[in-house]
């Protein structure tokens, strides 16, 4: 689309607004067609968006957004919409707030919570450099969950300045809002409407975020412009005598009926094709459940992308979305456990570091049998830095009693979730999300901490594998190789702890090669090389480099980072011809 | 002291209860005065602890305590009055709820706000077992700034289990409480008390927690063990019908006059001596913020201990202690970076595996300038598993665009924190609590990413030790072998990263040792093995095994689980004798 000046947009008449809104809706629409992305969250905000940019100055006032899911209207806003069906694609815009991709993007997001906390810090800071400006925090209710926010609230007054939070109250995280917090914000919003709650429980309400420091203001209707300049213009106003709380009440998916029926389908978007580990993860986790009734599954507010809406409709009783409360559901996860229950805490890579003490100080600490099933390890994608889940291998490796498994292909995911249930203490199954189904295994046929050997040669190289895509691009090579003549031994190194000490040691190849989709620093690649130490041999290691990886597709992001199936090959040449 | 047993407790007499709490705090008194420990909260808890147990039957009840600074008194009461002077001593009773000594220990703490979330657990798995028994959770007012509290409240409707939440006030978390969480509690307490507090306002505190589906009763005097044995009755009868926070009103320190005056100080009482790292931080960030007026100071709840006392006085607009809240703590240190300030956020090891997320996704993601002076790193001795700081290097290495910093002795740290202005990107400087001065160093004395070569030789070996401890040790190392006409070169590897390949490059020895006070997985040893790999070197890594460390003290520790003097020197022999 056009790029809307702010003259433009400053000038415009509230039906030349409403214009702007519609183009700006149709743009998202048509981007998130083409390039994939936040469908249903970003044309909920489309009419706040506006609003914001129309009352505040941006980039001298500062938007800070949560998250990010909802940033696509003040990228379109902000000069970028020339360049914006680059979204998502490598080099292109990226689908959350950047400070690298423009002075309008104040601060990085990606994962929830965060927020209010920048936005205390970037006001923070222009009060000391004694600089003007307003500072903005535009915050999901889901995000409202989460204890970051809370910790952030907590210390509006400790940090003594003005900051506005924008609570765009739409009811839903991915799925639906759960917990308490979400029973308050409905409460209020049904007072507003006029629905039968006692108006003196919504005050209550309102007065625990008086309480903070904040002043409340709502609620305000999210899709009626009018509504929302006078409201956004209010609080501007009121912020010069302190934080302020503007809770604004919207649809997901507004304007886009399908989004809006369907606003947990349509929030993220993107080119699925082929088996989702997680679909797998369901299908075996309710087979478990209904064999052994201690089995119980956690969730922190990703319930359909981890595969577990059928396991929370079969089980109900026995299925825990505690909402974006990663660190509640590691600890609640490991109390189960200790009170006898197994426990399966299904999270994303990235927002298991959330978790990550919890993980060593009561998961581990207690060496409890909890089940953590990772899923989207690896690169992701298109979600860019925040998303991609190429550090697990690396922080949980020096935890102690913790195993971690790498399975092959989603039937060797079901062996390991069939077999993680002998196990006494815990275990890290790290998986991507797309797979191949691969051959069935027998009862019992996989042992935990045994690889796998693939492919057996008497040539003088082997190559250690983990997980799906590494084997799948090893395998590539071999075929490769193979028609060179060249030959190794493949091997599937399904638990990178605790590594197979003893097919390592029988392995007679002095030239061992490791691939692994996780950075180089702490994953399979040293400790292959700690286990190997002073044996004479010649170890190679292909995974990530020491960078944080942008948004592009998932193999392109592979070959570039360190994964190159032609630079993987030339190590096997160049061993091949040394023997 | 005496074992009293569970038939004793509930047949006594008020005044013959009186007499157990004198009996129980001048055993804590004593036992700390020996082992040292944590004194003034264990003393504020006794008449608390006394009542918990004349009213419920542990361990068929479970008490869950957060952080577990309270729990002498319980491990007194339940048949570890006996061994209770091998308080923290290695092999001794723990300072800590740890479930392996004893069945009443239901769950393992260390890190503030576990206990909501871990009573919800043990609760719902007796629930899904179909068992009886009350779940208490034991809570100081310090953890409910944290936001894993807030995301366990949350959830208690969700978890649809019954628990009681006992709130043992006393207005401290080391130092004083702080954030609006502690305003509301004091306004509750004030109102109870008959102070000037509107009685409106007070309830509008109390429906807070009913709002997250609590029945709030109290505040009840936390000395008087009459009061608390009607409110602790009551509660258990309330707790039939749902979950019941009880408020408690203790003094921390109560009955011994020297800890109620100065709480902080009797906090954590343990044998001190020379000089504190956390001296020169107060006394050096103090000089930075004199010169430069973007340096600025943030903590979690840790000021005095941290050694920022000084600086908060001296620049108290510049200065945020924001409660136990790590992840707040590291986002504000980011945000506060993104508008161009200096943030020093000081925390101790284990306590930034809280904030983990925030470092990869906020600071590091951001490569924002944050300088992290990460205190009590290595082992720590007593405190035990949760405390040891074993596991950052590992943690941080994977990280990219962070440098990594290991002072071999205090002025090194003093020029690493004027070095520190300098970078564009985040630091982290980690070490142990006490050191030695060390020699001045001259202006610009240090260069980032740069070792230093201590001691150089014509021998085929050199070591390459990172901290304080470890380059103290080598020195040993260094001196006995030269006792025995054996040499080594000794190197100062005080960046773990990026490593000095010049340096590294350039090191003409066949044999590198290396030493860290860290795990040894993905640590120095690992990052030099990587550096070096396939060069022919012979690569030996000294540093901690893979097992959790309990509590004893630091040499020992040390010397047990894998920086032995003896075994390195050892080492050495063998690798000098083969040249």
């Amino acid at each position: 689309m056009r790029d809307i000046t702010n003259g433009e947009l400053k000038n415009a008449s509230l039906s030349q607004l409403n214009d702007i809104c519609r183009e700006l809706r149709e743009e998202i629409l048509a981007a998130v067609s083409e390039c994939g992305g936040h469908l249903s969250s970003n044309l909920g905000a489309v009419e706040l968006t506006v609003a914001l940019h129309r009352v505040f100055d941006f980039p001298k006032d500062k938007l800070v957004f949560d998250v990010g899911h909802q940033c696509y209207a003040h990228k379109l806003l902000s000069g970028r919409a020339a360049a914006f069906r680059t979204l998502r694609q490598e080099g292109g815009i990226s689908g959350f707030p950047k400070r690298t991709e423009s002075e309008y993007d104040s601060y990085d997001t990606g994962h929830a919570g965060t927020a209010i906390s920048a936005a205390l810090g970037l006001a923070k800071a222009r009060d000391l450099k004694g600089e003007g400006g307003y500072v903005i925090a535009l915050v999901g209710d889901g995000s409202f969950n989460n204890g970051l926010i809370y910790e952030a609230l907590n210390s509006l007054k400790i940090l003594n300045t003005h900051i506005l939070i924008v609570l765009n109250d739409n009811g839903m995280s991915i799925s639906e809002t759960v917990g308490s917090m979400s029973g308050i914000l409905k409460e209020i919003k049904s007072a507003s409407d006029g629905a039968d709650v006692p108006v003196e429980d919504s005050k209550d309400d309102i007065r625990l975020f008086e309480r903070f420091g904040l002043t409340y203001m709502g609620v305000v209707n999210g899709h009626d412009v009018g509504e929302l300049l006078t409201a956004v213009g209010e609080a501007k106003e009121a912020l010069k005598e302190g934080s302020v709380l503007l809770h604004v009440h919207t649809r997901k998916g507004y304007g886009y009926s399908f989004a809006e029926r369907a606003p947990t389908e349509t929030h993220g978007v993107g080119a699925q094709s082929g088996h989702e580990y997680s679909a797998a993860l369901g299908e075996e986790l309710t087979a478990l459940a209904e064999k052994d009734s201690r089995v119980v599954a956690v969730t922190a507010a990703m319930t359909d992308s981890l595969g577990l809406r059928g396991f929370f409709t079969e089980f109900p009783e026995r299925a825990y979305d505690v909402g974006i409360c990663e660190e509640h559901a590691a600890v609640l996860s490991a109390s189960l456990a200790a009170g006898g229950i197994r426990p399966y805490f299904a999270i994303y890579s990235t927002f298991l570091q959330r978790a990550y003490d919890e993980v060593i100080h009561d998961i581990c600490g207690q060496n409890l049998p909890v089940v953590i099933c990772l899923d989207r390890a690896g690169i992701t994608g298109r979600d860019g830095e925040t998303h991609q889940g190429v550090f697990d291998l690396s922080y949980l490796s020096p935890i102690p009693n913790l195993t971690i498994a790498v399975p092959k292909d989603i039937s060797e995911f079901r062996a390991m979730l069939r077999e993680s249930l002998k196990m006494s203490g815990p275990l890290v199954i790290r998986y991507p999300r797309e797979g191949s189904e691969g051959a069935e295994l027998p009862e019992n046929g996989i042992e935990i901490g045994k690889f796998e050997v693939l492919h057996s040669t008497m040539s003088d190289i082997v190559l250690l594998a983990a997980g799906e895509r590494c084997l799948s691009l090893a395998r590539k090579v071999l075929h490769r190789a193979n028609a060179e003549g060249i030959d190794f031994t493949l091997v599937n190194a399904r638990f990178v702890k605790p590594l197979d000490e003893k097919l390592l040691s029988s392995l007679p190849q002095r030239t061992v090669i490791t691939l692994e989709d996780n950075v180089l620093t702490g994953g399979l690649g040293d400790a292959v090389a700690r286990f190997y130490r002073n044996s004479g041999k010649h170890i190679y290691a292909f995974g990530y480099r020491d960078e944080f990886i942008p948004h592009g597709a998932v193999s392109d992001l592979m070959e570039e980072y360190g994964l190159s199936e032609e630079a993987i090959l030339d190590c096997v040449r160049e061993h091949y011809a040394r023997r």
